[in-house]
């Protein structure tokens, strides 16, 4: 098994600085020629969901689905959020400095072919369906999937 | 030095979903036929811990020990935890997707060979002692041995 | 591209206790005789920042820089912070055993040849000039800097 010039991540946050930090890695690595695979899991799954899209059937999963909704705009970062103003503040300022937005950033790593593969399980656990993914994500996937992809990579990171 | 057929982790977390995406990880990986090396360090430690076991002698000792007493199944998730709620959702919900509880996962990863590593500084600063840890874990080692595992590892990660 | 006996950080947290397992990292491979890229990021920053620089210019880049301010003394654990009670708990256990402090652990990174280096956009976002980071910092630097050094590394991290 050799290894490939590939970088793998396994996302798994849902806050918006940390998944914002992942696509400026991804995209970056992949502008240097890099491959790069994400593999989206647990709380990480909000960042390749379609907007807007309530999910869950039963009691918990649609109390998450209602605590998560909205799409990758609604993400909020892990640190001063204060009921969504730290959201707005960092991305006025981020604006200001002619950064990319997380939306922005995203759709920019999936042009450049960064390949974006849910988890099956934390899909599972969540309750949310394979019709609320992104078109552009792979079919759902277990973590034998990932370790594949680790396994030939030159760095691995759990973000 | 030569890479072996290694994934190598550190799991400082002591969120009961990083920890179990954690041992999801070192389970799949292990099912692929790769060596497994975990290192617990800070929080992470909890999780190696035998059960209900109060630990600490000085004063901050004992206070850390009693806000984090318990074994491996009162750990709760890094959100929407709501004073041990979101610890009851989740555990409902994976139960009944029937995904393994963080304790089975914890088994099996043992069972499989996973290595499980206890960082002593960690153990010294929060006063836990050696006969707190699971007996299937080595004894307590340095930062050096795990760099010694990470080098020669195919991937790396820090949960 | 050969491989490096050569270990990679991304610090991208502001917490101590993750800041302080980073650093404890990063001596222990020094140690061990491999090289150090530690890439600084988002919160991370203010580890590497001159003491008690107030940074920022505009309304929001004053106001981070007044929550943040203080450098890297001033930081506290991921948990049971309790107004700054958690860090000063914790500094003291660290120091009844004989744990060294941030700032020994950084500066003994800096003078087993750790390479620093500080995120250019993250500096842009957050306000904070060149002139505010340590001196034995390396100019600013945008991720394709980091992504070459982690291509290179036999271990990489997200922290």
């Amino acid at each position: 098994m050799a290894t490939d010039n590939k970088l793998s991540m396994v996302v798994f946050s849902g806050d918006m600085d940390k998944v914002m930090a992942a696509f400026i890695i991804a995209t970056g690595a992949a502008a240097s020629g890099m491959d790069v695979t994400m593999f989206f899991t647990f709380w990480g799954l909000k960042a390749i969901q379609k907007d807007s899209s309530l999910t869950g059937k039963g009691l918990f999963g649609r109390m998450l689905g209602l605590m998560n909704r909205g799409g990758i705009d609604t993400i909020g970062p892990s640190r001063f959020n204060f009921g969504g103003m730290g959201r707005w503040m960092m991305k006025t300022m981020m604006r200001s400095k002619n950064v990319a937005s997380l939306r922005e950033l995203r759709d920019m790593a999936i042009e450049m072919g960064v390949k974006i593969m849910p988890c099956q399980m934390s899909m599972d656990v969540l309750e949310i369906g394979t019709d609320k993914m992104l078109p552009q994500a792979t079919a759902p996937v277990g973590v034998a999937a990932f370790i594949e992809e680790a396994s030939h990579s030159k760095a691995t990171m759990f973000i």
